[in-house]
């Protein structure tokens, strides 16, 4: 059987944070398109179950990015890198000032000494539209004025994305670099469904939401994040190919919890935290412009309040996804 | 005796880099200003014969930034700091791209989280104008459109003003961010001006030109440098404040060999070595808006023309400064 997306057949591609959220997804559909994947995690974040049982074309490493001579060995053989792991985690960043640069710059840098070491080129890579800091262009474009950085996490990010772009330029390497809003759906692991579903699930009764509640964001399901990727890695060719990822509209987080709530049958008490953002570094309206990847043909399929519902939902059928709260 | 700066007397200041080019200098008029300084310097590229002679209010200690505890130390009991140490080695990044990272990024972090130890609050900072990489924006004003970042330098260095910003908004800094263009005057210890003086005592017969010769570059006056960080760091009191500094025309590469060569009484022949850059990441054309800065009553005073002749004459009469080619 030949399909439309045969250029992965054969190809030995690397995925690290391939037992996370993102990466697994990536790592379940390039297997089913025939590609040999290694998936590099160190399930400090990601799941074991995740990760598709053992098959043929599939290696799983567990292993510490910061580790060279381990990503090094990972490394040989490879003919593609999707480089997801990442620290993510947003609003702790203050109280660990130095772990969103070890994990997000230092083992950036790490993977890419060992992309060259091993004469592999291409990497795709999971920006965030964080970088916009706070843009007052919205939707924001991927040329949008040049944003001063609000949070540790997107400063670290900008630098992952600049240490791409200058190898691309310094060493021949292609870099495809996508700019995420927050993504929802099954293996979802972390973020305001997360939040909310914890909170709700050890005191049905009421709900204690930071900022004021009136915070637009847009959101983007797995799915369609997955299926955007791979449009750009095959058909964007240039030396460095920039991509904001989102959904064509935002939500409000009274409405998310409004529809959080009703598929979990409760009526919590709301206690707003006050203010206009969730957090310090938080972006109180996050819409990205997806004029450049839709030009490509891609287009999201689900919406965003479907894609909260099927979040919850994979959260109540698989309660492990909690246990490191 | 007053002066209308008289904002600094008494005050602690520490100055990273304080042996270097500009640091040495802010060190000089701040001394000159009534401020204790303490110079925090590995004098890997700075030199002790830029250090003001011993003198009450002045401390120098030797030591490397990615030395926590010691850069701890230093920071006991200060008010301010100039974090201007860093490796400014553009051209060479490419041989060794972990450098860029450790001296630029890790070091910030360190400096930043030694503040952050002591109470200490408000930080002034040496960026670059080559982080807006290859803009079509020119002049380029601070909020060009998010360039993408052509060398590991730029990436380094813009990878450093976000520690700063999500420093101020997230534990209360004030920072102050410079973007300069290239820097001449005396005490100059590296850039194309060394390196056309270093070629030419070699071979007075002929000069090599990386790129075709046609480059556009601005400079500034390290005396109009100085007055510029001043004036910011006085007037402007936002949590962030990022300026660009540099002059208001630019200058050929062409031109500035005729300046040179004139100037050491010679007439070589050029060879270009063609293309329209220098190496990797080199920006062909550099000119910045600066109405920012001028908007609070700074001007530069000196001419680029001007200020190749005092670098050359500054070289002539230095030789040490040539020690480490």
């Amino acid at each position: 059987m030949t399909t439309a997306n045969s250029g992965w057949k054969g190809k030995h591609v690397l995925v690290t944070g391939g037992a996370g959220f993102i990466g697994s997804h990536v790592a379940d559909v390039l297997l089913g398109r025939g590609a040999r994947v290694t998936v590099f995690d160190d399930f400090s974040t990601g799941f074991r179950e995740f990760v598709a049982p053992a098959r043929e074309h599939l290696r799983v490493v567990e292993g510490d990015l910061l580790d060279q001579a381990r990503i090094g060995e990972a490394m040989r053989g490879v003919d593609f890198v999707f480089h997801l792991a990442a620290n993510a985690d947003i609003k702790d960043n203050l109280a660990q000032p130095r772990k969103c640069i070890d994990q997000n710059i230092l083992v950036t840098q790490n993977v890419l000494e060992a992309m060259r070491a091993a004469g592999v080129r291409e990497i795709a890579f999971s920006s965030t539209g964080s970088v916009y800091g706070d843009t007052n262009v919205i939707p924001t474009p991927e040329d949008a004025p040049f944003p001063v950085q609000t949070s540790l996490y997107a400063t670290s990010k900008i630098a992952a994305e600049g240490l791409l772009s200058s190898y691309a330029l310094g060493y021949g390497f292609r870099a495809w670099i996508f700019r995420f809003v927050s993504v929802l759906g099954p293996r979802y692991t972390h973020g305001h469904v997360m939040d909310f579903w914890r909170k709700l699930r050890r005191d049905p009764s009421r709900l204690e939401v930071l900022g004021d509640g009136k915070q637009q964001k847009s959101y983007l399901n797995v799915t369609d994040c997955i299926g955007a990727i791979l449009v750009a890695v095959e058909k964007a060719r240039e030396p460095i190919n920039i991509f904001n990822l989102g959904h064509d509209y935002w939500i409000e987080v009274d409405k998310s919890i409004g529809i959080i709530t009703k598929a979990m049958g409760l009526s919590p008490r709301i206690e707003y935290g006050g203010g206009d953002r969730g957090w310090v570094g938080d972006s109180p309206r996050i819409l990205l412009d997806t004029s450049r990847i839709r030009a490509l043909g891609w287009a999201p399929a689900k919406t965003i309040e479907d894609s909260i519902v099927e979040t919850l939902d994979f959260l109540v059928k698989n309660a492990f996804a909690d246990r490191r709260s």
